[in-house]
């Protein structure tokens, strides 16, 4: 790398010195120490190679129109080696410490899945012989089985065998590539495990198939002892009408009918979040609170759209909000990290956008780490909270907590009680108070 | 009630005589046999006490405008029990089978719970008598725990413990009154069971306390005799930001992480699927295929509007398809009926609007039962299924469900299969034509 | 034609003979004559070019999975005159009499400009031949100008001024063709004419150059005689996040804005009167009372989907509604037609679903225009309408429509009415019961 | 006003002093000069009666919350009376210089009209004895015509004549009401002016009818020398399933084709432009631009909730970019202000929320305001438009500007360029560098 593939020097942190957003990083210092934990190890960034190398910023009305410097590369697998060299510069100079793939992100397919492994196979050495002098880590690494024509209507919900036997060959290379590249987590996102219609579907067996493929994946995987953390990615719909794994809460009712939620956990998305109807917040609650959180999908959705944008994350509510969560679970969850499933608008088309991108990623989550940081530090939400319970430490609420108190004695504490009696066991909760604190954590911890 | 009550007379079917709609019924007849069951017992059809003798038809920005015959009864006490008369010569004009009630639509609160009790007990007297001579059933009754202010914050879910005791006593007495009616089954909507911000909310302890609710609910129901079928009924927001039981795989989730869901089913409305961003046919999917179908909320919404207009049912598609999913249950559930949690736009304001709202709501599901009896009898949709998944019955698909078949066999089987043969293994859905397909049904099996 | 092309016969009306879906009409008869006029002349079917016979099915998520019988022309410019032949075969056995086309959906781009309109005009070419002996009439054509990425930031509306140069120039050759094929509308839809962000956008300079580039595009087409009706298309976003053509009313405030709602009207779709909040019923309302009802675009979305799906119409209550307000308008204006603005879902990739898709879409309008057709007839819902709003007719309703009774004359007349008096000027619209009405004039215009 | 009606202190400014929201304004400091002009005239600030002083803390599942000192007063007019005493000791304490209300934001009705403006005029007479005392100004006036059931389908746009000649009587009165106050501005929400259903509503007639009452209310207020401006509040739907006025865009399109362009202008809310598909930024320059921006009623929707929450504003991305828009117009309009059309969370029940509330709110906006005057101070996002837009300076953007390019010199212009040099005529737009930007004015310019 003595020649630069990119036209961009590295990142570095130069602390909140301008106003103007620029390459360099203003809030992500890796090494400092905040909240007890160096900030790279709060965070576990990582780059998406979809959405970083191969997006070519199509959308449904429009050709991409990304400009890579590898685009010279015309051969297929010429241009795939090629990426990989890119990649690795540009891991060097944003100072991400993972990365994350599908298995088509990084080759061609040929016209047999044995030829598409050895294409595969190929570009998994040059990442292998790049991790082992850069000591680059793969947070998780998954199979792309929505976007080639077989899989129309499924991989393993789809209603033809043939199917579900090809994603499952596709899926056991897949497991043995993480366990080549050491992916500390194997995650599945359902492209198009879903229905287009309810009229034409069998929706309990294919979840049947579905939990089925699981299941064999995971004990492929001890198999071969890869033992990656297992995750599921939920989206409510797009590009099906819906998809099994609409939200957190519906994937945990899928895993505890399945038996899977003792190995499988959650890698849980801002946009889809939003696409559910839900807050990014409440997602990671939702697995925090079950115990269930995995790893984190960081990006941002506009709630005035329906489909997915991926944007890069750069509102500092969610951020703070998000990185509350990760506070109070004591870190994203044992093998968990920040991958950045972000891509430009399709009007940054230019190479450096990518930086740019990340950028504004990683420094949003890493101001939203120094103020959650800080809101945890003085305590102020969790004095909120204590005092909004504390009715259940002691008498009445302390005989309900034990079980000692049952619907006879609750009927005698409370038959006589009068309306204004009820009413003064109640408090305001000053909602407009605490939006307005939260507003001066986010300027008074990061403005100078 | 030998005096004319109401400015109606008994509404009888009819059949498809005229194109206006009237005080008849044209499709339902209950006492014909459709798919082996009289339509009355496919259908259970319940008015629902709250949206139609206590709706003013209120909103946000207006005062009510609903016009009652017994509005001249200015006494609470008087008007309460008043209602009780005009209650029971509605149903007895309209030919429903069943009610339902909130324990406060009933009868009005006194200052302390023991003085509300007694209001509702004269009320409830009135009731049974009414029930001994009419032979009306009560599909389910419920305890409102949601319009008094000391349930700003939720009841079971509250923060504050005396709220908690208070809405356990309420809920003692309102089991008490279940049994004493026969309620077939006991609903528990969690009106605002759920959470205005998660910055001051402890969503787990909340939720435990829900469970714990529910767990004291259906233990004092054992310990009195009460066996009716325990259900939740399930909506996504509105009163509150994010309700818990947000959805049917939400509330199935909840139940499993509670031990609920052998005592506990789901009570579905078609509004607050739409809410949640589903078909009502999704929702009673997911539930019947749990083995979770307790009883349906018959109502729809507007899929442009964002808040729950709990409006009639008149769209054909949705009541066949609702009903095509009863057909596949063998029944709604065991106990379960269609109770019509539906009012009167604010602009039917007249007393016999309550009866056109009915009859169309009636009439719909029975239309949407002809259609889809039809259909199943013909196995239209049941041959598309099985022609469809038929791949699994044999060969590697039979492999796959077996077991027999695992990753290495399913690899060695797929790893030279080339794209065209792939391809060739899916099929086109037609989706088109099963879509031009139901809307003959629904026109042939009810048009003339 | 000798040789078929299609693996499919002509399509016939057969009346309403089966409940199946299959390859015939059962409510579409071209030449039967209803309310006053042969069914082709109020329906005017047009297949649209790109969604029929260049659409591949693809998604943000996957490849395309459509199977074309003329995917085995691989150079583009055989392929684009190969698709001439299917197209005309088509038309002959789908029976429709127009057709609709961008620009870039007949014929590949060269490098230039000049190189594009050298191809194009070769395809031209063959469409008139057959326009010659079919008859086949063009309902409109269009310019794409928004898939190449020179487009990225709007063709018109784009900040650079060599954008808006070549779409002039495309735009003069695309009205050339319209003059050549004898196109009786020019429609645009302004694809990226919006922003992606307000903070870097100038809203009124764009919005100032698009009203130039359509003024300009008028002028011109009154310059070389091509006196085609011209016509926006409103959608309220997707690709961009705001289109400046949101929905009818906002295209025509622009419209007004800059004088040229003279000499355009608008071409309404289903799909994106969805997305911008309104039913479809509401976008033809209001470009029919504002004298600017153009041309249809029919098809269907998913109001519980986010983004264009352009689904073939099937749903008989929006057919029925859409064709009522043609009816109320006399025709769908001057030269509108209705074009088939849609596509087969993915799963549906056999060559024939194209022709499936278009007999639920014809057939679901003509079953509309019976509808809406015997609802006219009766007065049904005139009468209604007529009722209401009958206060106006004489007294002091008749004061206020002729300007006799002012503010002064208003007081005195309603100073002492009491509250009684006021509500009993209002009436229950009976709202429930037309819903009702519209379902038995549905299933028994229709049904057997 | 010797003794303390509310349990509270002046609010002052007190800078960027503590991390927890209190008493106190941490940016809002009125008489500091910002961007050349005191805060409180870029902001002036008015506090909504009805939400302030009126609002239960109702929502459509329960009753209102609200705890409010003047609650003593049973007597209707008793209340009303004391309630002007309390409004002005709460516009001394909080520092407010304008208010709003609708006529029955004030007094209770009568049975006539003629009791009802009694009632008013007692309450305005006190109202503007505080005037005299307190310099405080009235923002707007307006006339609440959606509560009562009279207006059950609209005031203006009702079908009933009775009602039409009510609603102007109604108006008339408050008109003069306006004139007795000084109001700068009186504002038109049409509360249930649009329609439930298109099947029974006559859209044509009612638009009308809109129309002319607008006529006759400005008339009116001209013949009394009432010279206030007139100002139209877009909201999309709710109570109603569409109102006329759905947002800026479609609110000017009815203005043009009633003639009322140059005699009203907009004022525009948050919540209702979320409501509407729209960011707020969105419709205050939509309005700007079009020369209409009236006034702004300041609150805050949930993007993810389908209703109209009103919330006070917190969100600095939203006020900064509202905020950016009024600089851009040289203020908020001639004599608009910033109405907090906002009221607390129904949790949020005690009389000192409203304080709370009212602080967040302002100093959110002044906080924009600063946020915002630094960017323009900066030229920061206006040089990156002045760039953007550059190319229409000189060359041949100059000759389309100035209408010297016409199709001919375009095409000629265009005919040969090569796709390359197309693509190159464009530029990324750095949007993820312009949102990091943003996130760094916002913390630098308040943080401390
Ligand atoms: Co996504
Ligand atoms: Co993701
Ligand atoms: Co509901
Ligand atoms: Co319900
Ligand atoms: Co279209
Ligand atoms: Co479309
Ligand atoms: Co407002
Ligand atoms: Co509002």
């Amino acid at each position: 790398m003595a020649e630069q593939l990119w036209d961009m020097d590295k990142i570095n942190y130069v602390g909140n010195s301008s106003l103007t957003s620029g390459a360099e990083f203003h809030y992500y210092n890796p090494d400092e120490v905040v909240a007890g934990k160096k900030m790279r190890d709060w965070l576990r960034f990582s780059v998406a190679y979809w959405h970083t190398f191969d997006q070519r910023l199509v959308d449904p009305f429009g050709d991409g129109t990304a400009i890579r410097p590898y685009d010279k590369y015309t051969d297929p697998m010429d241009n795939a080696l090629a990426k990989v060299d890119y990649a690795f510069e540009f891991y060097d100079k944003l100072g991400n410490d993972f990365l994350c793939f599908h298995d088509r992100d990084l080759a061609p397919e040929g016209d047999t899945l044995r030829e598409t492994n050895a294409n595969l196979d190929k570009v998994v050495d040059r990442i292998v012989d790049y991790q082992k002098t850069t000591g680059m880590k793969v947070l998780w690494n998954t199979s792309n089985m929505f976007t080639n024509p077989r899989f129309v209507a499924g991989a393993g919900t789809s209603p033809y065998a043939d199917i579900f036997a090809y994603s499952a060959a596709q899926l056991k290379h897949s497991l043995e590539v993480g366990k080549r590249v050491g992916s500390e987590n194997y995650v599945f996102w359902g492209g198009r495990e879903g229905y287009e219609s309810l009229w034409n579907t069998d929706m309990k067996l294919e979840q049947e198939h579905a939990a089925k493929l699981f299941h064999m994946a995971k004990d492929y995987a001890n198999e071969i002892g890869f033992d990656a953390q297992m995750l599921l990615e939920p989206k409510p719909k797009e590009p099906t009408t819906h998809q099994y794994d609409f939200d957190a809460a519906t994937t945990i009712a899928f895993m505890k009918e399945y038996d899977l939620d003792k190995d499988f956990k959650l890698n849980l998305e801002g946009n889809h979040a939003n696409l559910a109807g839900h807050t990014y917040q409440h997602e990671i609650r939702v697995a925090r609170e079950a115990g269930l959180l995995g790893s984190l999908d960081a990006n941002q959705g506009d709630k005035l759209i329906g489909w997915d944008i991926d944007e890069y994350p750069s509102n500092l509510y969610e951020t703070t909000a998000a990185m509350y969560e990760v506070l109070e679970n004591g870190g994203i969850g044992p093998r968990g990290g920040l991958n950045f499933d972000s891509k430009p608008r399709r009007s940054s088309f230019e190479p450096n956008d990518l930086f740019y991108g990340h950028i504004v990623g990683m420094d949003s989550f890493a101001a939203g780490l120094r103020v959650a940081a800080k809101m945890e530090e003085d305590g102020v939400l969790k004095n909120i909270v204590a005092d909004r319970y504390s009715s259940y430490k002691s008498g009445i609420g302390a005989d309900i907590e034990s079980g000692k108190a049952g619907f006879k004695e609750l009927e005698a504490y409370s038959l006589d009680k009068t309306q204004a009696e009820l009413r003064a066991a109640t408090s305001s909760d000053h909602l407009e108070q605490i939006k307005d604190t939260i507003n001066h954590y986010i300027v008074n911890t990061l403005g100078k």
